[in-house]
């Protein structure tokens, strides 16, 4: 909250702890609807029971509609109105929001608020709950304008103004034929800049680009991005309009999808936001225990060559050395792969593929050549320097090449590549490091014999 | 490119070969913008040269500001146009499109540019060029609407439908006083629901939100996600507005803050898309050789232990498991306090750290105990199994908390926390795992003397 913000909010508790409805009212309704639900989450429960007089349902709604809270809060704050408030605040609000209410209630719960609701809202709400989440069916509202292409101008415009109120928004206006069948779009700047006895069908665009209710919520929000739409109408399998999804909308999915990859990169749900520590721990702990049993593997490796370590124990001095340098260079190169691969679906991966071998080429001569020499200068051998080097050269070079193939094997069968993390290409490129170290030291030991 | 738009581009190819205009016009603007453009990229100069005497610069215009392209693609496409072509081009387009490709050009080619253009063109783009690149000036657009407070709803309309070409979006207009100065906001919406003899300055909104021309973008597309706006205007330091800033362009900026953070997180600049192989290798090598650097520190660490590994050589068995899981512990808890961090201005970062502390201690614990009976079953060794566990327990916790104090120390001396990387969060763990590892071995060891 702005510092502009936190003066009002004391303001406005002030003004509720002197029970001050016209003072509170006027300074409330001036604000814009996302601050009023900032507000409206830091009073406590005799200040929110105080505002549910104070405030129409209908203001209200405002205030639930414009929210970037967690939807079961809200069902919190519903349970708290008097049954008939909440019942019209429900109704005046927009059809999306509601379905993220109540689809966060319990089922008990969820019946309750829809026997309140008038039929018609209800049948509303419970054709939109089942929609799959992360579809265009759980993200659309169904307040958008439609009108019929056999209307002027002038009808449009009428009917326009009546829906005004509802609509979510005003921006496009979806035409359709006599069966609600999406025919065209036009936008309100094509309504007022034309004259009034023109046919809409001559108007509009009738090439209108439409989403499937079933349709994943990053493709859509990727044609939202390259269209630059402001909404983008959904409809059914018989090609009716069904809903529209609006830009804010489409921008929280944006995040919520790139927070995903950030998460996913890093081996955590970066999203879960619980306060408990155990909890969190044991969200954690499912993926480093795997990773620590793929340790265990390197770890029966390492033991494998103890032997050949007892002998010639300065080869343990550059085992994370060797290590950590491969698992940096895997750790770019697979996110390099799996940003290229979610940016571009006509990719040409042989191209993306044959680039990084050569990338992985030239930073293993390189690096392998500065341990080379650091190495070689501080234990005066240069001979140990070049074991060092060659390894660190082809582990870097491995461990790139798994960095880019691991998402492109997982987009060639299906599975989104950004799954992969971080932290598993660098607990698979130890393996493959100690592997590759140990079998050269072993090769190079035995033409030297030190 | 979809298959149906690839069939289009088929389709267009002929009839620009067989000098079709008519039916390659009809076909072509029969497109989205951003479809337009993306057809427009696949065409060869000779067919891009046929392109320009087929369309209006008018026409072509929707296209370059539809487009998703690098700006320097398009700054080609002018160099082959007549002048006289690319000169109205640029004056029909968005000025925010226009500064983009100018800004790219060398600086005597922009002077071209801007020589063609009419005066007052000219002055648009040379007032917005100079703004700082990911500032709220860098971004704006100067069509918008912009109305005085004096007019009624009917007088204000008439100017609306007079702009509404020329404006990137109507959804708002804005509304200032004698002095330009922006004292309202109204949208479209209100304005066709309202009578035409009522006053504006009655049915704005005055409580307009507005940003600075050198706000950072991340801060405002902050503000237009949180309030859900599809545009934003932009005041100077005289509270006059000079312009707006569009929902798409947030988007945009959206996208390029999360592949940032992303490319933070992997150590590596996944936005470049460069296809020499020796260019990438250059561009990832610096960090990997910095690391490279600390991971010698390790080394000489572990050198340092050299006489205690000699005589104990099944210690450096277990290295590179408690590294790589302190690695993958810290990379977690790096990414959880860099996104909580961004994502909640209004923190609390003692609860935050105290959080990561606690998990720290569950997380060390748990893979410790795991650790602790893996290594004492299979190497019939309890004491060498301690040893490993709790030295795997304190490197984690070590690395947790790491992991969480460096971007935090980072937002408190202002620096972005987003720039901390994986990479070297694992790389310093190794550091300090390795120092743990090797303490605990040989205090526990002169102990129990083997």
């Amino acid at each position: 909250m702005t510092e502009e913000l936190e003066n009002i909010e004391v303001e406005l508790e002030t003004l509720l702890n002197k029970n001050s409805r016209k003072r509170f009212r006027k300074l409330f309704l001036s604000l814009h609807g996302y601050e009023q639900s900032q507000l409206f989450a830091e009073f406590d429960l005799s200040q929110r029971k105080l505002v549910y007089t104070f405030l129409t349902p209908e203001e209200l709604a405002n205030v639930f509609d414009d929210t970037e809270e967690d939807p079961v809060e809200a069902g919190k704050y519903l349970d708290e109105m008097p049954p008939a408030y909440a019942a019209r605040l429900l109704t005046e609000m927009y059809t999306d929001n509601v379905v993220d209410i109540l689809a966060d209630m319990r089922p008990l719960a969820r019946r309750k608020y829809l026997n309140l609701l008038r039929a018609e809202d209800a049948n509303k709400v419970r054709n939109l709950i089942h929609y799959e989440d992360q579809t265009a069916g759980s993200l659309m509202t169904t307040e958008f304008i439609a009108i019929n292409q056999n209307l002027t101008v002038g009808k449009a415009m009428q009917q326009v103004k009546q829906g005004a109120q509802e609509a979510e928004i005003i921006t496009y206006i979806y035409v359709t034929d006599d069966y609600g069948i999406l025919v065209g779009v036009l936008s309100v700047r094509d309504l007022i800049t034309h004259s009034d006895e023109e046919a809409i069908a001559t108007i509009m665009t009738s090439r209108v680009l439409a989403v499937d209710v079933n349709e994943d919520q990053a493709q859509i929000a990727e044609q939202v991005r390259d269209y630059n739409f402001v909404a983008i109408p959904v409809v059914n399998q018989s090609e009716k309009i069904v809903g529209i999804i609006t830009v804010d909308d489409i921008i929280d999915v944006i995040d919520e999808e790139s927070a995903e990859d950030y998460s996913h990169l890093a081996g955590v749900d970066t999203q879960d936001v619980t306060r408990n520590p155990f909890k969190t721990a044991f969200k954690r702990l499912p993926w480093l225990i795997t990773l620590l049993f793929m340790g265990m593997i390197t770890a029966t490796l390492i033991n494998h060559f103890e032997g050949l370590l007892a002998q010639v124990s300065v080869l343990a001095v550059f085992i994370s050395l060797i290590t950590g340098t491969a698992g940096n260079a895997g750790t770019q190169s697979l996110a390099v792969a799996v940003r290229r691969l979610a940016m571009n679906s006509h990719l040409k991966i042989w191209r993306l593929l044959l680039n990084e071998i050569a990338t992985g080429v030239i930073i293993g001569v390189v690096t392998g050549l500065c341990v080379w020499l650091m190495v070689g200068i501080w234990k005066h051998d240069l001979v140990l320097g070049g074991i060092v080097g060659i390894a660190m050269a082809s582990a870097i070079f491995v461990a790139n090449l798994a960095g880019s193939l691991i998402p492109i094997g997982m987009e060639k069968i299906g599975v989104d590549p950004a799954v992969a993390s971080g932290p598993f290409i660098s607990t698979l490129s130890d393996l493959t490091s100690v592997l590759i170290y140990f079998s050269i030291a072993q090769y190079f030991l035995q033409m030297f014999i030190h």
